[in-house]
Formats: structure tokens, sequence, C-alpha cells
């Protein structure tokens, strides 16, 4: 495994400063680079570790070129370019191939002969699984549901009945699919279930991580777009559509119905309430609470960072009464109003 | 599967007028249904779809029907209804019957005849699993647990060492019941664990969403009365107890020895401390931190809502100063009033 | 299984007051115990039932042991002796040995005799698993990953390929740990996948909670100290390093490569962003949001307290025009400040 550096600055189409011939083998960051190896400055915070690394390469954009006392392969985004060289560089996960004796298939399911079902997966009756895809181990399909072709399933994960899902998509340990929502009817204090009989549909090239949740609709269909990519412990309810190429960072919540626009991107422990339309090109930043349909791209946010304890509490203090404050402030305005008319004419305080 | 609309009406409670021999076959939103299919309208926001609407007949309230073009079910509760008409003509689940053999069985269980045990689910020594009790795959139930009749478990759920479970309980994919709380004592600078000696009970007719985790008491019992229904990703720590027919949402997390009510409704994203006692009928919004008791029922709240960020930003940062500008508000009013006094009386500013 | 009141003080290093002999056989809350268990006094607020507790003993500090009508057995740290107390009397959790003839164990991997791998476990190819460690059943412990002795792995853990654990650490039902970060270049519109090529270390005495999820390093390694304790629900994301003895309460989220220092506390559903360096002892309270590195130990918080909601909404509708009302002030001050030395000098408001 390696690849020399002319070839790669091809691959990555960048410019090479250096000898075509020196083989890299790995990829490694700035600070514990070494001969072999190749590193990337991406974020201008680790430009303090450019001019003493070790590696045998670096990529980064022509502006810091000249601080690199190593070779260099220059490009416009150093990140994507080094994330195709650690892809080019690193062990390829091993595909395996066929159905391991400990799973469990059920009738009429069809299975491609390049899938992998590892150890102890189950696939209920009638599941279709495309060409390619790879199930690690103890992964369970539901009833008639449909995986396309390339996708890698981690250990533990789990769609239930009827899911659909596109090609490619990376399903990290614990993720579940296809859950029920949670619609209740109230009726004199007690809860209904309401049956949730629509579906999930899965785009292509889709990541969700470790542990998160997307329930399938209640009639029509939870969709995820093509390309959206979500992390760990989010949580997406019933009948949910996120556009394509938006990203969810973790432990946020999206609530029923609501509908996500493309080219998002929710920051984490967001919540974003149900039944709204945000656009596209949002920006929620991390811990905001989304109460009301957005319309217009942007970037925005509630998260209120940390103070001191004991300056926070006072300000919490105040914050309890800003009600007060504001009317105060009036009858000051009023006062000093009165006041000032009782001596000349003066202007009015508007606001 | 079918139902003519009169028999339909007939169950529902509620009062038909159209074509009492139309079949209907299915359930579908006002938007996509079609011939044979019956809908609902529960919410006014989609009252905008009833004249378009192409369903067989419609479930409402008497006060829309004249609105509605198609045959009409008018009922005091139409989402209720709509749930129920939703089971009726909906596909059952597939109830099966016996121990897969896959599936492995401790010592001294006992497990009714109708009861599935699907495939690869673990049963440990001394658990009891009462009638038509369904485990649709992977599931654990630990030493001693007790299943109440016609439970139904989804893939993945893990249920400890002695959990009691009520009747008619439906818990999601990767729900853990019974895992140990986070009980310890800090002495000179560890952590000691704190054996978690106390159980779980769940009541009849609870739900609990995909990934949502309940931990065991750490002396006495944790415990979830009938009827609660709990969301995706909810945690539920040690101790906590939780009142009849309390429905929780998506990502709430409630700390130890907390006591709900019942009938609560809590918002998603909240977050209510520990050994706090919460009374009946409570509400709490979407993101709310809740740290003291409620002793009365009603509405409460503390999530922000999000504001575009370069307002937020300048919002926060004098959120940030609030205490100043409070004294500041003093001043002011100590310099008026003063200045007042050196021309005339005033009435005193309180506030 | 009992204990002598001697013995068991002597092994607890306290005072005993009362009949040494006396047999201790459970331990139990005040309010719940009887003839043969012990029970503690470590939280003023249970004070109320030291008079009426019919406990055979109570563990307490000095200073309240002449209100306990039982034996006593004086302690610096109750809770501590207590926890110590509770190991003790209670029922050690059974070790079992062996490998469940339902495990699939891949190619050389070493796994020590007294090891219980439970049924349906996967270790994959190259794992290696140390003295007197148990798997209870459904877990999954990826290629070349290491595990410490006597680490006690609840149902489905799953343990992704490279991890290091140390000895002793619990991980209980549905944690995951060595799952991909998120890690993602954005390339015109849309997602790169960038490889997740680092490791995840977890030191020895850790324990994590059900359904927690820790990120391996996108290129160095994801590290957990020594003690570390995380309750459930919680999330650690890629190249995160967390000092010993740290404690992080449930539903908190740490975003990538943050530094969090030893000994520190974090609230449940707190949230703490990216690349940030947390130093030691710092304490983070509920449903924080930390948006800077903190340099200083103290306690931090930006949690907001519940209020009616009809009050709070009134609060918010103010804090959104705090800034308004910061500029109004200024005039005010102005206004009054022009209106004074129209008449005479005054002291100059600062703030």
């Amino acid at each position: 495994m390696g690849l020399a550096l002319g070839e790669l600055a091809g691959r990555l189409g960048g410019e090479l400063r250096g000898d075509p011939d020196c083989m890299i083998s790995s990829v490694a960051s700035l600070e514990r680079a070494g001969q072999g190896s190749i590193s990337f400055l991406a974020n201008r915070t680790y430009r303090k570790h450019l001019t003493a690394t070790r590696a045998s390469a670096v990529i980064l954009e022509a502006a810091f070129a000249d601080e690199c006392p190593t070779a260099t392969i220059t490009v416009a985004n150093p990140y994507a370019a080094y994330a195709r060289a650690a892809s080019l560089l690193s062990e390829a996960p091993v595909a395996r191939c066929g159905v391991h004796p400990s799973a469990v298939i059920g009738a009429g399911c069809e299975i491609a002969p390049s899938v992998w079902v590892g150890p102890h997966c189950i696939v209920d009756d009638g599941a279709v699984i495309a060409a390619g895809v790879q199930l690690a181990g103890a992964c369970f399909i539901g009833r008639g549901s449909h995986i396309g072709s390339d996708c890698m399933f981690h250990a533990h994960v789990v769609i239930a009945d009827g899911v659909e899902i596109g090609e490619r998509v990376v399903l990290h340990p614990g993720v579940v699919i296809g859950s029920d929502g949670f619609g209740m009817a109230h009726e004199q204090g007690r809860w209904l279930k309401v049956p949730q009989l629509g579906g999930v549909h899965i785009g292509n090239d889709v990541e969700v991580g470790a542990g998160s949740t997307i329930d399938r609709g209640s009639l029509d269909d939870t969709v995820i777009a093509d390309g959206v990519k979500i992390d760990n412990q989010v949580r997406v309810a019933h009948n949910v559509r996120i556009g394509a190429h938006t990203a969810i960072a973790a432990c946020t919540g999206i609530a029923g119905s609501t509908r996500l626009g493309s080219h998002c991107r929710i920051g984490g422990g967001a919540g974003i309430l149900g039944h709204l339309e945000i656009t596209d090109h949002v920006v929620i930043t991390a811990m905001t609470l989304v109460t009301k349909s957005i319309t217009r791209a942007g970037v925005y946010s509630s998260g209120v960072p940390a103070q001191e304890n004991s300056v926070w509490n006072r300000t919490n203090a105040r914050l309890r009464r800003l009600d007060r404050l504001v009317r105060k402030m009036r009858k000051l305005e009023q006062q000093l109003a009165t006041s000032a008319t009782d001596q000349e004419p003066t202007t009015t305080l508007t606001g």
C-alpha cells in the first residue's frame, strides 16, 4: 500500500512541489507525521505546526506553501484533498461475501451473491438486499425492506419493516430506521395509539451516526434525501423530510412533519419543533430551539454561552424580572419627558 | 380487509352522512386519499385540503361537515376516531408463536405457549413471559424478569435482570430497561460505584420509543405507571417515578429520584433535575430546564426561540451585562428622583 | 449472606455504637429498612426519616448519631461507606466462564480461559480478551480490539475495530465505542467522507451508561482516562480527550477534538463545542452550552430555569428587544445628563 507523490498529486488534482517519486504510505497529523506520510493544513489553528513537521509532504493552499519545509501538494480545498488522500492510502474495509451460517433469513428474500450477511443477522421475509451490501453483524432487516447496492451497515443496525434505503448508505452501530413515530390521540385523559402506517425512504450516499433513530411516517413517508449526513444520537421524527446534502450534528431532535431544506447545517443539541418549514441553506447553531418556520437562508441561534455560575445566577435573576425592568424604564421615560416639558420642549424618546 | 362505511361509523360512534354500503379499505391523508379510502380532519391547518379531497369519506367535527364534498363521519374527537379507523383498516401485525431455534433460553424460564421468541433472542434464567408476548428478534430478557401478557418488543430490546413489565407494553428497537443508574460516591477524588440494587416496575399499556433508556432503582424501584407514553431517546434515571398517562417527547432527560405526576406532557429536549416533585397535569414545553419542584398544574417553559445569529449575538452580549443594566437603571432612578426633588415633589418609582 | 455489625464497622473503617454481634443481611433506605438491614444518612433531606427508622443500624456522620434510635456506624463519608456496605451485602454478580456455543469467534482471537462470552456474541478476528471479562450477551467485539481484564460488558455492547479498553471497565447495554466520527469535507455543495483512521483508548475503571457512544479518532485517538464515569446517552465525538476521574451526566454531547480536564463534573444535557480546552476541576451545570475554552477551575452555567409559560413568553419577548432597551437607556442617560447640566453639575453615570 503506497503511492508515489506524483501519482498522488495527479489524483488529487493538485500541484506538486517536490520529488514525484517519493513514496507515500500513510496520512498523519502535522505533529505526528514522519517519513513516508503525508499531512495537511486545512485549519489555520494548526499553522504553527507546519514549519516543524516531519511529514514527507503536506497538502495545503498555495498561500502557505512557502512556509512548508517539505514537499507540497497545493490545492484549493486541502481538507477535501486530504479526505481523498486518506481514502487512497488507508486500508480499504474488507468486503466479505456470503451469508454467515448463524444468520437467519426469512422466506422470499432476495440477497445478491456479493452481499455479506454477518453473524447473527436477521433478514425477515421478503427483504431485498442489492449487490455489495455489507451487514457487519447482528443487524435486523425488517419484512419487505429494500437495501440498495453497496450499503455498509455496521453492527447492531435495526431496519424495521417496509423501509426503502438507497445506495452507498452507511449506518453506524445502533442506528434504528423505521421505528414507530410518537403518534397518539388524546381521549378522556388517556392516549390512544395512532397506527404508524407510512414508511421511510432514505436516498443515496446518506450516512447516519451511532444511536440515531429515524421514525417511519404515520401515513406518508419520512424522507431523507441524497447525500444527507446525520451524526450520532440524532432523532428524526415521523414524516420529517430532509433535503439533499443537509448535515445534522449530534444530539439534535427534529419533531414530526417538519421539512428541512437542502444544504442546511444543523448544530449539535438543537431542537426543531414539528410542522415547520426550514428553507435551503439554513444554518442552525448548537443548542438552538427552532419554534417557527424559516423562510430565508442564513444563520439562526438561541444557544446561551456559559458564564461563571455566580454571574449567571445573577443574570438569570435579572432575566426573570426583565418585564419589570422594561416597565420601569417606560415610567422613567415618561417622568423625564414630563420633567423636561415642565422646563422646555425636548425630543420624544422612541424605541 | 375492508369495512362498509355504515359499519365503520357505528364502530367509531360517529354519525354518517353518505352511503352506508360504500366499502372502505384504507386510511389516507386528505391530499393523497383516493376511492375506497377514508381520511380525517383533526388540525385546522389542513382544512384547505378538505374541499379537494378525493377520499370516499372523511372523519371530522360536525362544524366542518358542510365544507366536505364527500361522505362524512362526524365525531367529537376526529383524531381519536381516525386512530381507531386506522387500527381497524390496517393490516394487524402478524402474531407469531413459538421459540425460534436460534433463541437461547436459560434454566427455569416460564414461557407461555402463545409467546413468540424471535431469532437470536436471549432469555436468561428464571424469566417469565406471559401469553401473547412477541419478541421480534435479538431481544435480551434478563434473569428473573417478568413480562406481562400481550407485550410487543421490537428488535434489539434489552431488559436487564429482575425487571417487572405489565401488559400490552410496546418497546421499540434499542430500548434498554433496568440498566444501572449513575450512582457513585465521591471519595478522595475518585468515584466509588454504588451498587444499584432496586428494580424497575413498568405498568400496563406503556409505550417506549427507540433508543430510550430507563435505569433501575438504587435501592427502591424506578416506577412507570399505567398508560405512560415515552418517545425516542428519552432518558429516565434511577428511582424516577412517572405517574399514569403522562407523555414524554423525545430527547428529554429526567434525573434521579424525581417524581413526575400523572397526565403530564413533557416537550422534547427538556431536562428535569433530580429529587424534584412535579405535580399532575403539568406541561413542560420543548427544551425547558426544570430546576425546582412544581406544585401547581400549568404550562412551564424556558426554551429560547431562535433569532438571526447576528441579532442573537447582540442580545446575548446584552444579556451578559444585564446585571449592569439593572444597576444603571437604579442610578438613573435615584438621579431623577433627586433632580425632581430639587424642583418639586414627585411620585416615587417602585418596581 | 450476612455480616456481624462489628465486622462491618471494621471493614468500613467506622466507629460502632451498638451490638457488634448483630447480624446484618441487607441494605435499605431509612424508610423501608427493617430488622437485619443497615441504612444510611448521606443527604440532610432525609434526616426527617432518621428517628422513625426500623433499620438495625445506620451509617452516618458523628454529628447525627445522637438522633439515631438504632445502632450506628459513624464515618466521615457516609455515602462512600454505604456504597462499600452495599457491595459487601448484596449478591455479587455471577461470574460465568467459557464461550457460549452460539457465540461466533473469529480467527486469531485470544480469549483467556476465565472469560465468559455470552450467547450470540461476535468476537471478530484478532480480538484479545483478558482474564475475567464478562460479555453478557449479543456483544460485538471488533477486529483487533483489546479488552483488559475483569471488564463487565452488559448485553448489546458494540466495540468497533481496533479499540483499546483497560481493566475493570463497565459498559451498560447499547454502548457503542469506536464508531466513526462525523468527519466530512465540504466540496461543491456535497460532503466527502473523511476516513476515520484513529482509535479509541479507554483507561481503567471507566464506566459508561446505556446508549452512550464514543467515536474513534480521525487521525489520532479518542482518549478516556482512568476512572472516568459517563452516564446514559452521552455522546463523545472523535478525538475528544477526557481526563481522569471526570464524571459526565446523561444526555451531554462533547464535540470533536475538545479536551476535558480531570476531576471535572459535567451536568446533564450539557453541550460542549469542539476544539476547546477545559481545565481540571471544572463543573458545568445542567443544560449549559460551553462555547469557549475554560482555563480556570470553577462552576459554569447557562441553563435557564423554567418559569410559568405566560411569564416566560413575556420575558422572551423582552429578551428579543434587549438591545433596544439598552440603547434606550443610553438615550435616557444622555438626556438626563444634558438636563442636569442645564441646571447644575452632576456625577457622570458609568456602567
